[in-house]
């Protein structure tokens, strides 16, 4: 049977469901938003496929504790499919989530650390990092007992830099398991990796290679990663195939582009309370020109030199000032960390810097908003003229996509050579190197003057591209992926040269 | 005539000797020290060469400005080449040195920004970029009057980060030069090279390719010169022969690790001064054990993590207070800059810490020496029992060589793995990951209870690998590469394979 019908297990850290309970005791089931979850529950529900999270929520543990070895059947919120919740104890959960996975791997993949100063590796973190192996194996016993429960040889999708050592582990314990891993975010070059402590690079490196296929959002971090796994002992790369040879088996490197729920968006978008905060949005700015961001607040986001850059177009062209405002909306994340509020802080100064040198009375060049309000950016994309997408680094960047879809004015997109968006979107984008100031300024002084012809021609290009690629094809092609892998693992091909 | 005896012109911004006038207004020439210098002017005395630098003294640029175009014959000191001092104006000469290759061609090269907040790009730095390019074309038009001025084509050996556009430049002037260009730096990848701003990262990468032979210390700095380079438009690399394409031309991407002038330092070394400081150290360190290390107050040598390493370490073992302690010499650099005048502050205050935390009156763990001592320094090698090296990232490392060469006590060697000198002498050395404390700490451990015929092995096999690399054989082997590339043009091979 082809990989394409077979059963399918994801494994992710969070589930696309989160269990809560009602007033009356009954259970409630709270989806996650965005292309993945869709586009997999969506896959899922062809294949009558199973879902494997840490459980997040009281209800969520409860359930994982319950008979069925924390399986869910979705049939009853009437949905096709299961989810099965693995119980964490807490300290367990911090150590593998917040202090590795977000806390060390998010920070060398996106080049976070002020290295003269940080990371400082000690004791802790080798305790931290036996606390991620432990989720990780975890995870891998719970696939591999869902393999054992299935009638045909499941796919496994893997997700992410918290489950990094999953197909390591899974292709111990089941060595014909067909297992493809994706990666979300940035990978960092084999340089930077260095700074990790040997056996977490090595680890998460060996880890990725246990799968038959790694997906990568764009050329970049596969190419990086390729560089890295290729200068660990006894693996061979094949740079020109993007295929790396380990222990006698293949692992092809591959690149898939997701995308959004284009569909469930727009639907969202065309709702009744979008339609008001829309209106309300467009009264705020009256007769400005507005450029808008929408992102969590997080460190990778270049937050603050956005708003630097704002004040140099300003600087440069006072034609601009009472006819443009600059609309930030951020939603907290990780507001527990050290790290996370000084940079809120430091983006809400920055902003307030701006609106002293600039404002008056009547107009304050830039508003932050902090807060969640989902609905509130589906509005602001429908309205605004510039979209300033500038990470430093970003695996993918979903706004880029989101924004061109909703948008109904022909905005233009200024967006950073170093998100993953960049390779798919950049022709119609105005690119930006987010650590310059002149050439972001240059470019939301292009955005603001650009002819309407050429902006109506780009906003096409961007939401065709968006809507030429819908999440399910990444799924699909995942699929695709790992069914030639089940062939070619049945005809044995030749090894690939040696190092090229 | 093989480029093995053509005259040899060499281009570096330092160059080999600084002149002044003694009290009688007579010229003194002090010359520079280290293997490069060494290496080049025995290079040079044999084929008549001459050295292109930059003015730096007063006298200097009386010299530059007078009647033979800066050139200075070295007869009058005694020696057989000639130097050319080129009078950069001081403003110029800042931004090309202070700003660019210091200020970011460093930064980027060592890993050393805290992106979130830095760097920012803005018109300052679009300024300073037009003075290095400016710098640099000076530089090419003295090389090419050179050619002019030669009875037979000269081989052109220009040095590191400061001249990575005189390569292009002279190769526009003069199609059919012999170039050779040498990077004694770290060189970053692709994905952090992409900080820097488009015209500058690509003005110094297809700089540099102009140039026939690109030479680098160690293979990591080699291949993220690869990897960068082949992602230009036009650029195609051939990465089994470590080779690159580019509008017709070839390049070669080679590895010279550049060692010491062995000799030279043992003379000085073995010289009365030395000897009386050697005594004199001895004393004060009594019957304790010595580690010692060696640096410039520099961002990239982490010395904050060598003294929180040293603090783990004597927290893990009370057995060894009293019985250690750890010798600091710190030349001063660049204290005008506010990120070193910091750094050098929170050296001084971790060694403080470890002393309030440990120490007492009898025995203070830590002595921290922040001046500049050459002949200390020499005296300190030949005494210590540990040398720690564990820069962050460093194109070489040249204090890992001349410490073995020097120490008389089968000292151990704690190097950092990303050093260049660590792909040379990483097996006799304790290599640690310079940002992970507790592999640090327990390599200063190993270090002090190694038995001592492991010591002797290892003293042994470093010193035995510094004297089998005379410095003599990077000037040869540069030039045989240079050699090879004339014949290649001569009998045009085939291009190399797409993008491999």
């Amino acid at each position: 049977m082809s990989l394409l019908e077979a059963p399918l297990v994801v494994a992710s850290n969070r589930g696309p469901v989160t269990f809560d309970r009602d007033d009356l005791g009954g259970l409630d089931a709270r989806r996650g938003a965005g292309g993945l979850v869709t586009a997999l529950i969506g896959a899922m529900q062809r294949v009558d496929g199973l879902w494997v999270a840490a459980a997040s929520s009281d209800t969520d543990r409860e359930l994982a504790a319950g008979l069925d070895g924390g399986r869910v059947d979705m049939e009853r919120f009437g949905a096709d499919y299961r989810v099965r919740l693995l119980d964490i104890p807490p300290e367990r959960y911090d150590a593998y989530y917040n202090r590795i996975s977000n806390g060390i791997l998010w920070f060398v993949h996106h080049y976070l650390w002020d290295t003269v100063r940080q990371p400082i590796f000690d004791d802790e973190v080798d305790e931290a990092w036996n606390e991620y192996v432990a989720v990780n194996r975890r995870f891998a016993e719970a696939l591999a007992e869902e393999a054992d429960r299935s009638p045909t040889p499941p796919a496994f999708l893997v997700q992410d830099y918290h489950l990094t050592l999953v197909p390591r582990f899974l292709r111990e314990l089941r060595p014909d398991a067909f297992i493809a891993h994706f990666s979300h975010t940035a990978i960092a070059g084999l340089t930077y990796m260095r700074i990790l402590p040997g056996r977490v690079r090595e680890g998460i490196l060996r880890g990725m290679l246990g799968a038959d296929v790694l997906g990568f959002h764009s050329q970049m971090w596969a190419e990086n990663f390729l560089m890295s796994a290729r200068s660990l002992p006894g693996v061979r790369a094949d740079l020109a195939r993007s295929r790396l040879s380990v222990e006698g088996r293949q692992v092809a490197v591959r690149i898939h582009p997701i995308s959004i729920d284009a569909v469930g968006l727009r639907q969202e978008a065309a709702g009744p309370e979008v339609t008001a905060l829309r209106r309300e949005l467009n009264r705020w700015r009256g007769d400005t020109r507005l450029i808008l961001r929408v992102d969590r607040l997080e460190l990778t986001k270049n937050i603050v030199r956005g708003f630097q850059a704002y004040a140099l177009f300003l600087r440069t062209h006072p034609e601009w000032h009472r006819r443009v405002r600059f609309l930030a909306l951020l939603s907290p994340s990780r507001m527990d960390v050290p790290d996370y509020l000084t940079y809120g802080e430091e983006c809400v100064a920055e902003a307030q810097r701006v609106n002293t040198e600039f404002g008056d009375e009547e107009w304050q060049p830039v508003e932050v908003r902090v807060r969640d309000d989902y609905l509130g950016a589906l509005a602001a994309y429908g309205i605004s003229d510039v979209l300033l997408v500038n990470p430093i680094y970003d695996g993918m960047n979903l706004v880029a996509m989101e924004g061109p879809l909703l948008n109904r004015r022909a905005g233009v997109l200024v967006l950073s050579r170093n998100a993953g968006a960049y390779w798919r979107l950049g022709k119609h984008a105005l690119a930006v190197n987010p650590f310059d100031l002149r050439e972001t300024a240059d470019a939301l002084y292009r955005a603001l003057e650009m002819p309407r012809e050429e902006r109506i021609r780009r906003a096409r290009g961007l939401s065709r591209l968006v809507l030429s690629n819908p999440a399910e094809r990444w799924v699909r092609t995942q699929l695709e992926d790992l069914e030639r892998a089940r062939i070619r693992r049945r005809t044995p091909s030749p090894e690939p040269a040696a190092r090229a």
